[in-house]
């Protein structure tokens, strides 16, 4: 396959950024070797997609550990120091193996210069699960380039090897062009996200005063544009409290033909206790939860407005019209600012296809509620418990109740205007010759909340793809453009970061 | 093992239905014949109990087949005539294999002597999936005695291999005591009875005027006693019509950081939907179904107070205090001649353990009734959906709506006092010295009308094994004393029904 060829296409957004730092010597030397450099780097990725590193799946965690040691040799080099792999302990349970082993965090510093400031940049190198029976067009974990669309599918492509990658790209080009990196970096590389980065929230504590002690900001890429087109800096998140509702009955379960009409049924009360929680229009039901909710600002409501976003991108994004919402602010801010209630599911109950005339013994349900400023979650999960333990007391059932919080994580928000989000603001100006959008994210990615208490600086997000590139979903990919760019970006990021007069 | 030892303590149904029997020299020559074979017939259900005849499992199939041929050899050893192992073609799907074959049904012969009466005994060869993982004490392929309890344990043994083999005992135990068996027997023994008897209805059409010509009467051995420690003869059972409601909304799974509150999610419908169905107490809540019960007379009422059974007894059989009512008549009238209706569960959402943030963008709500006189089930079809229909439409969801029938089967009464519970009656009264409880029972057996309409005769319901043998359970078992008293009066009725004046 001719790859060069290939790539030689989708090198417009490299090719405007250069012309756009025309004025900026370094920026063009770093540019033009990127640009040059992609092959490599798109082999880079293709060998690190190669390895199966399904943080979920037990069996699966050689493939993690093996791909930690991977970027330790990328690491290496490329001239970084002081690499470690930092061993996180025994997984805590449930698990099938108890001595089961974390996979380690891969820290690593490149420069160390006290007059330069230190940016942290965080990524994380395991996967979700894929299997080409869920639905692929072809091998999840084979890098295929399609030369039609200009993308690159696997899956990690975008979440998260292209863009961890990204940083050793962003060093290896200013190696090979001969300019110097503008910061010392430091890595923080994790192989537990998509399974609660069990661990790493110690170590982050940990290394506050140690290895992560002359950190000035950190940046994270692991998450995406809003839309396609346009690309985005964030600055907020919601946080997720996730509930479990448990009504417990007869000794083991029953059949329906037996029982049915003489016992009184966990299902029974389970769907009544959810069903009292959230309205089809997606109101909480619960009293006591909007009223936490900062109100909305006249200058905030003209934020949205400028925003690139329609109906249409939503309708695109969800594959349906079942929007609740038709104008874009309204959209924008019950998916950023509102919080919302989604029940997930019940465990315990039938759940195959095909009918069983089972009555379920015990039935959990799970429910999550996506926080927004100023939900005080310990407030939260009082409402929540008292409501579903009030609604189920009106039941007058002989069944057992209980209900209680599984896990949470805060939102978080932040200065969009701080020194590190201004230097990516003009990189991405650079790099695509437009202003990024500011965007919150209805998602919650806890480490952000760690970073920023721990080590007590600001954070930024920083996407690489796009919002249409299936994170966690069939056929992932990464724009070719996006990962192009999306280097160049962090690359101009350093250098405005390091020249900018505030942290 | 010293199997006759132990099977000795187990005789007193035996011993005591000798002495009933004592001005019957048939009924002393054959019950004795019956205690001195007990142990090759515990030998006989060992070796059947072996054959993995899981008929859900479709890789477990060979094994079902294999207990067709098993059974084939035995009723050839045993001097029954024209045997047949009936095809019936290939299973329709939902199946993984689209040439899967049906287990062919078991029919047969024992005499054919004009003036005798034609007696269809109908069992069934398959089993309930079982593994030892599940719980049970020992491996649920092997049959295990228990000196203790004095039960033989092992997947099958009361359901319904232990009563099946019944029938082959009782023609061994005639020709060994050399009394000539007073009617002629044909056996229907099918191997899809645990997966909707697929197949058998069309059989039974089809030979309604060819091998089951003759037919005067039905015996199905294939349900229990109420309790533990009373003989019945069961007269009722409940219909079941199941159905799904089925909501969707998104083109795939949504991420709930992403889009919840601003999606109207399926489950939140779903759940309103199915909120709707029933209350806490078991009370139906759609309009219609419950005007359409048969009213209690007042000498149904009575025909309650004389069965063995109480509140205790339906705790102890639930393990758990979570009875809807106190009263025997009121438990046994909503267990037997009310309707109920049970959720079973959902299809598409989560249902695993832990905490998954997915939005399902298709759900689909299990529910099923169970029906009773004069419940019509093509009107109850149109009640159901269009009170689901009526509900999802109050809530005004872009989402989609879909209810439907799954499957149905009609209630059936019989006459509890023709020649054939006559029979049955008396049987017991000479084995176990007590007039059986006439019961009915909540769950539903389709093939029994089937029999009914098909070949225009009465069935008798007459149960082996006790209402504990927790026959889908972990743990299944069968009385000593059942078997061998259960054996017994299958032989007295067959006696009593050949002498009774009516058919």
């Amino acid at each position: 396959m001719s790859l060069r060829l290939i790539l030689k296409r989708s090198y417009s957004a490299g090719k405007k950024a250069t012309t756009m730092a025309g004025s900026n010597e370094k920026f063009t030397k770093v540019f033009n070797k990127i640009d040059e450099l992609t092959p490599k780097f798109v082999d880079r990725l293709a060998k690190a997609v190669e390895i199966k590193a399904v943080s979920g799946d037990e069996l699966l965690r050689p493939e993690v550990v093996k791909k930690a040691h991977f970027l330790s040799k990328q690491l290496e080099l490329l001239g970084f120091e002081d690499i470690q792999l930092r061993e996180l302990g025994t997984q805590p349970p449930p698990v099938n193996n108890p001595s089961l082993q974390l996979p380690p965090v891969v820290l690593s510093r490149y420069g160390s210069d006290p007059s330069k400031r230190t940016v942290l940049v965080y990524g994380h190198y395991d996967v979700q699960p894929a299997s080409i029976e869920d639905g692929w067009d072809s091998e999840p974990f084979k890098l295929v380039i399609d030369e039609d669309k200009q993308l690159m599918r696997a899956r990690g492509s975008s979440d998260d090897s292209g863009p961890l990658l990204g940083w050793l790209h962003v060093v290896q080009a200013h190696r090979e062009a001969g300019v110097e990196l503008p910061v010392n970096l430091i890595t923080c590389f994790e192989g537990m996200e998509e399974s609660g980065s069990i661990g790493l929230d110690k170590l982050i504590a940990q290394e506050a005063k140690g290895y992560f002690k002359s950190v000035d900001t950190v940046c994270i890429s692991d998450n995406y544009w809003l839309g396609t087109r346009k690309p985005v800096l964030t600055y907020g998140l919601r946080g997720c409290s996730y509930y479990e509702v448990i009504i417990e009955g007869p000794g083991a379960d029953l059949h329906s033909g037996i029982f049915g009409g003489v016992i009184a049924e966990p299902m029974t009360d389970l769907i009544k206790v959810l069903d009292s929680l959230v309205d089809s229009q997606g109101r909480i039901l619960i009293k006591g939860i909007n009223e936490m909710v900062a109100p909305v600002t006249e200058q905030e409501k003209k934020l949205y407005d400028d925003i690139e976003f329609s109906l249409d991108d939503m309708n695109e994004a969800s594959g349906s019209e079942t929007c609740l919402y038709k104008s874009k602010s309204d959209i924008l801010m019950h998916r950023w600012r509102f919080p919302s209630l989604s029940i997930h599911g019940i465990e315990g109950a039938f759940s195959g296809s095909g009918a069983k005339t089972v009555i379920p013994a015990r039935v959990a349900g799970k429910f999550s509620i996506r926080t927004v400023p100023n939900i005080e979650p310990r407030k939260l999960d009082k409402l929540v418990i008292e409501h579903c333990q009030s609604v189920f007391e009106s039941l007058n059932s002989p069944n057992t109740f209980k209900a209680e919080l599984i896990h949470d994580g805060d939102y978080w928000i932040s200065d969009p205007f701080n020194a590190s989000f201004t230097a990516a603001a003009k990189a991405t100006k650079t790099v695509y010759g437009v202003e990024p959008d500011l965007t919150r994210e209805g998602g919650s990615i806890p480490i952000t909340l760690t970073f920023e208490k721990e080590l007590k600086t600001n954070v930024l997000l920083l996407p690489m793809g796009r919002g249409d590139d299936g994170a966690h979903s069939i056929n992932e990919k990464l724009d070719l453009s996006n990962f192009v760019g999306g280097t160049k970006t962090m690359a101009a990021y350093l250098h405005y970061y390091a020249e900018s007069k505030e942290k």
